[in-house]
């Protein structure tokens, strides 16, 4: 079907691509002008240099993609969008919005009849190829429009095995790799508990291959220090073992060509959504103490918390006359 | 090739199972009269009523496997062993065993020249069809020994695609699905943080589908407040998505048939292994907060910490005049 | 000094009594009438039955004192002050409101001339006698006018024996009990870390004597299963030991007349302030791995994180066959 | 009364003076020379070169008291005094012993019929003017037999105000600022808890002081921005809050006289009893996430967990293409 797309970074991109190759028709735009010609002559397609000029070659009613930086960008484009769409106009914001924002962008849109749908969208730069996770809010009519999109975009039911108490039975939602998951920011919201989890499963591999590491270590008792080899080990646990999984697929990928990871940063970022979780966590009264504790491992990997420290080292020499004073003191 | 199998339950049989269909002739022993003369009839071989009868058949030098509960019945049946077994006889803890009793039940066996193996073994009850995950620690030339059981019990090369910086190599360690890690105990240690790991990957998926379970909690505000299908999301995650795993496989699977989960206890049991893996941490000065944070969630789930939280309860009231008492109070 | 006091409750009535004893004349009011004129009636001052009549009975530039929940009663009885109140008026807003919504409030108030000073207090019940220590947001002049009350409600400099630092040495900001801590917000800010800290170490204590009270269990191996006296260990660290503390002495009460804690709810509340602190740590990017654990103790004393758990052991059951169903299953 | 001493180091020595001072008999030995003359020349005893001669110079049943380094020299010098040693003389040992291996020495030198007693001591350099808060473990007799020392070590019952709850009443155990906890290794036990929440304490005050810190980081929102005085919000919080305690009080002398604490190291040690007590935790089935917590983060302070933080950046790098190489890479 023919849809504008706006926003063609490197999820972006590939979703186009992903999109083309499937004979849908995509307007795109980009800010950018090597980046929106060069990928409308890949494809095959038409760029715009400006939204409006996007939004007035696409026939009412129409179906724009969003794939731009949260935040600011994204408010602009909506802005935007919101005084150039007409009445049954489909949106879809399928960057990583606060879901919170996203209930708000839609009543406002709402209000002059455009049907925002906000999207999680997982996969990264393997979902050309992989397809995309999408988790969608919106109204029904909304979500009617884009299927043929969501079909495309998405892996479809034989990206994996079917769920053994599923298998014979009518396909059921999700398995598609979409879902339509409720009513406004029901999409992003899920989609920020994914990066939550996300951040949790990442962390708890990274502490136990932190433990293999050190399990070689001169404080380790001489009998029990060992000399592993992360890379091994990672291979061994991607064919049978309870932790296979994508993310520990990626990390064998990693470790295979960088065995000791030397060329990664010792500083971890983080996005929006991880911290989110924390706060709708707090919000919901309900605990978190691991999704916490990953994001907070995060920070610390960032800054030393060199205050705090440095007040516990203060204890330390108060009450003990531990000689816990800084070299450089 | 032929080998003495030691303890038939849910894991051992199974191996057994994969073993014979393999061609390798087991000679099994249980305790349990009825369990091994069954699987004895079921697979073609012959059992055994004591552990004598069994190393007495075999062949010197001899090869057994033994899978019994760790702990107690680990030492009692090893120790028995090390009485009936020669110089150059290869015995494998398959089990679950702390690997500093692996390091010294394979130092008291040296001395009488038999080679023990300490073997971690992943893959549940799904190993049979799946194979396992085996991490293996010990000399070389028991490992070398082994090779062919190891070939059978593990689910092969095949078992996933290979890691993209390996495509087109040599078979590298670890891809048939079993590794040699290192000296006595390292099978055991690899497996100790695999199920730390584990327990770290669960407690975020679980923390996060309470956080959907949550979002439509009164407490949320009216707007962001959503009624989601949570095996609907476990399905869309399963394809494409980064949080794709095989224990969220297990999810999808428990949530299709029992979509409230109602079925399952509250109450979380644990293994020796994750409570180990924190104290592998500790020993060996390295954070595990989530690892940490998992294991005691868990002892939270079964009991209600009722002293500390009456503690807090006290506190609160003295400090605020807070009307925290008990509703028994 | 004259000033207006709204808010009677637990600690407003005490700031009053401790006020007027020291002979500042306070004109009360409370939504309540039977508690405004028991406590106008007992200190010897008018009460007011709106807060109208009050503003007009003090001269200006008048300074009045809210001590009202924060939220919604906080907001409304503001909005009625930003009214009646006049160019040069001081408003002290001494609950827990957001930090954040203080600094809209003084951006607000200060549009119409009136200073508003953001107070964060603490000291409980026991402040009548003890003394509140105050934190203070706001500017200059108003805090300047104000000095009179803080000076009688805070502990003064005496109150504690002097840092040995500052011995001998002239008076240091905050040693008189209260401290003004900078512009706008900064108050409730200092004062909302407070309580961050409070309920990371109550939770540390309550934490210790729960291992106290475990320390007799089942799982313990005999020889080192204790019955300990949970109250005397309290009246020991109450003398000379490094954990002594408020918190503690407080706890030493609570176990003195009720050694098992059992008329205390194990369910434990929390408060904005709690919660706002982690909020914080995460705008922050300041990594509060501690403050966090605390405050979801807390959470899951009330909710046992039920589908949490559930789905826990349904991945259990899954991979492992453990017999982890529900007895209500 | 008479006693042996050996052990003057930072605790050891100041016991000697506060019991000498008290006109206790105290015959000492140190492994340093200069140490032991010194001490017994300022407070007028006489100091022995070797163990032996100290015990041969003491009168049966003898008393001696042990304050060495925990570990490798306690465990050496206990052997050394249970072959000089007789039946009916009382060892105590006041450092910080795992609490397993007193019971186990216990056992051992009650075979010879010598008393041991675990001494939990905590006070710090403060100890010698302020007392020792004791925790004893150890049979009745022993403990009788020692009350004269314990009531000299310790800060005595009007070292604090009493408990309201036990005003007026009689003194109860630990009102004195010594408690006999029980059985041998009780008393470790309770100063194991003591240092475990004593950790937690001082994290949850670090984390707080921290978020004083990064409130005027860039990353905040400039409305929210604080330069605060740290040293003058422990001054304030010293008199009157919930936070008071002594922890606190050494906070504020340290950063009166150091306000950035920057001659303080940010990378903080820690000793046996705080990991010994997450093992305790363990072993007990009780949670501690904030004690937990507490611990990693000193571990953290001082390695930067390189391998687990890089392995993060290389999932985040793999799956999202985000640019977290290294900058060394």
């Amino acid at each position: 079907m023919e849809l504008g797309f706006i926003g063609l970074g490197r999820m972006g991109g590939n979703m186009v691509r992903r999109l083309s190759k499937a004979g849908h028709q995509c307007h795109v735009h980009s800010a950018n002008q090597t980046t929106r010609e060069a990928l409308a002559k890949e494809v095959g397609t038409v760029s715009y240099a400006d939204i409006g000029s996007l939004v007035a070659a696409l026939a009412a009613p129409r179906v724009v993609w969003l794939m731009v930086p949260a935040g600011e960008v994204t408010e602009q484009v909506l802005t935007e969008l919101g005084q150039l769409c007409t009445s049954g106009d489909v949106i879809i914001d399928g960057g990583n919005s606060h879901f919170k924002e996203s209930v708000a962008r839609a009543q406002m849109l709402a209000a002059k009849g455009i049907l925002m749908v906000d999207c999680g969208t997982s996969g990264g730069v393997f979902g050309l190829a992989r397809g995309y996770s999408l988790m969608l809010g919106g109204a029904n009519e909304a979500i009617g429009r884009i299927v043929p999109i969501l079909d495309t975009l998405a892996p479809g039911i034989d990206a994996a095995a079917r769920t053994p108490a599923r298998d014979g039975g009518p396909q059921a939602p999700g398995e598609a790799g979409w879902l339509h998951c409720g009513k406004p920011g029901s999409g992003h919201y899920v989609k920020m508990i994914h990066n939550g989890i996300e951040y949790g499963m990442m962390q708890a591999m990274a502490e136990g291959f932190a433990l293999f590491a050190s399990a070689g270590h001169a404080v380790v008792e001489e009998d029990y220090r060992y000399d592993l080899d992360l890379a091994a080990i990672a291979e061994v646990w991607r064919r049978g073992s309870v932790v296979s999984s994508w993310l520990l697929d990626l990390g064998a990928d990693a470790l295979a060509s960088n065995p000791t990871l030397d060329q990664y940063s010792t500083e971890v970022a983080d996005s929006g959504e991880g911290r989110w979780t924390i706060e709708a966590a707090i919000d919901q009264r309900t605990s978190a103490q691991v999704l916490a504790a990953a994001l907070f491992a995060r920070f610390s990997s960032r800054e030393k918390n060199e205050l705090g420290n440095r007040f516990l080292s203060a204890l330390r020499n108060k009450f003990g006359g531990h000689p816990s004073l800084s070299s450089k003191g």
